[in-house]
């Protein structure tokens, strides 16, 4: 094995090591959420500027190896993808610190039992796809990458439904309107970090191939266009 | 002027032009919001694909002079901001388009009058933040993007304020709970278009000093952090 592709090697290895982290503070602030632990919370407000100096160097690694070797083709497509990806990872880091901040809001108030129970289901889904994708990367498996982009609109769902059902609780009873509306950011959150998923599977198509998937990803979060009477089924078009 | 020199003149010119494009993508979804225009809207979304393609653009270009020349110093660090820069730039697009789709699902809904009025001018700060910064990489003026750093506060203390009104909007009664929290999701988009006016500002510092800046930058944003009875003084020092 040539010195470029240890290189290459030792860039993705960083990335994988990103992609743990990052996996780490989504599950531990959720697992804050649900416990209401603010410990915790505050942990995973302290670790994000670990990820944060990862990208830094992964980016400055990347930029290094294009500028020492002028690459092209896929080893060019490695590095591109390399600053890409840690870019999302570094951002899914991000969405994990907003949840823990969220705990410190809502620790001490009271809300209806069971209700984050919906967030943290929805978790374990973008948790399971941000763990496929950093593995697709690792193997450059296309197809396990294409699935993890096939499968976001379960997140989507997921997020759509329990955005209703917190309003529900809204409008049952005003007490939980503070409690209920943190937790629609953080679910909001987790549907970000789905997509944040999707953006790296995209990003293992181009890199294997060449080329940017071709058809436009049809959104299921449909909770931006929920309409007048959210009971309605929302437009699927939209 | 070198050749190199020209090359990165364009591509200072595809940044501003990304960035021109941005704001009146956020100015447009504004004006799509207080009105409630959902053709406007609807324009706001069919425009950020152009603002994701010059960013695909500004990556490749700015890659390939990398690869070209293999820069160091300056003309490196003026190809990462452009990197990094545009980046933000799509991000704040993505923003915009968010609060575009938002005004599909509110549209022909009741409101409290007034209520948007808050966000419109949350909006004017926070564009008129995008717009020095974008001055201050264009005269690569280190002062002027500190200056857009430091009143990042700002637009985190109107979104703390009116998170808040729009909580005692939603407690007084239940048929505006919908319709708030929809405009709770445009102010959080807002305000996250200043955060990257603010990472615009530090990657702007990164480029003509060579450091990213020091200081951690105090957030005023609160509103992860509202205690219990929302009534109280959020905790500063959060």
């Amino acid at each position: 094995m040539g010195s470029r592709q240890r290189e290459l090697q030792t860039l993705a290895g960083e990335i994988a090591e990103m992609g743990g982290l990052a996996e780490r503070l989504v599950m531990e602030s959720v697992t804050a959420l649900t416990r209401i632990d603010p410990a915790r919370a505050r942990r995973v407000i302290a670790d994000d500027q670990r990820l944060d100096a990862m990208q830094r160097r992964v980016e400055n690694h990347a930029v290094e190896l294009i500028a020492a070797h002028r690459p092209t083709d896929k080893p060019l497509r490695e590095l591109v993808a390399a600053l890409r990806i840690s870019s999302d990872l570094e951002r899914v880091g991000d969405l994990a610190k907003n949840n823990a901040k969220r705990v410190l809001a809502i620790e001490g108030r009271a809300h209806p039992p069971r209700v984050a129970l919906g967030v943290e289901h929805m978790s374990d889904i973008a948790l399971e796809q941000l763990k496929s994708v950093l593995d697709a990367f690792t193997s450059q498996d296309l197809s396990a990458a294409l699935d993890v982009r096939n499968r976001d609109d379960e997140v989507d769902a997921i997020y759509t439904s329990i955005f209703r059902e917190l309003l529900t609780y809204m409008m049952e009873d005003p007490r939980n309107i503070t409690f209920c509306t943190h937790l629609l950011f953080c679910a909001k959150n987790i549907e970000r970090i789905g997509d944040h998923a999707t953006n790296i599977a995209e990003n293992i198509h181009y890199l294997v191939t060449g080329e940017q998937p071709h058809e436009a990803r049809v959104k299921a979060d449909t909770s931006s266009y929920l309409p007048s009477s959210f009971s309605e089924t929302p437009p699927g078009s939209a």
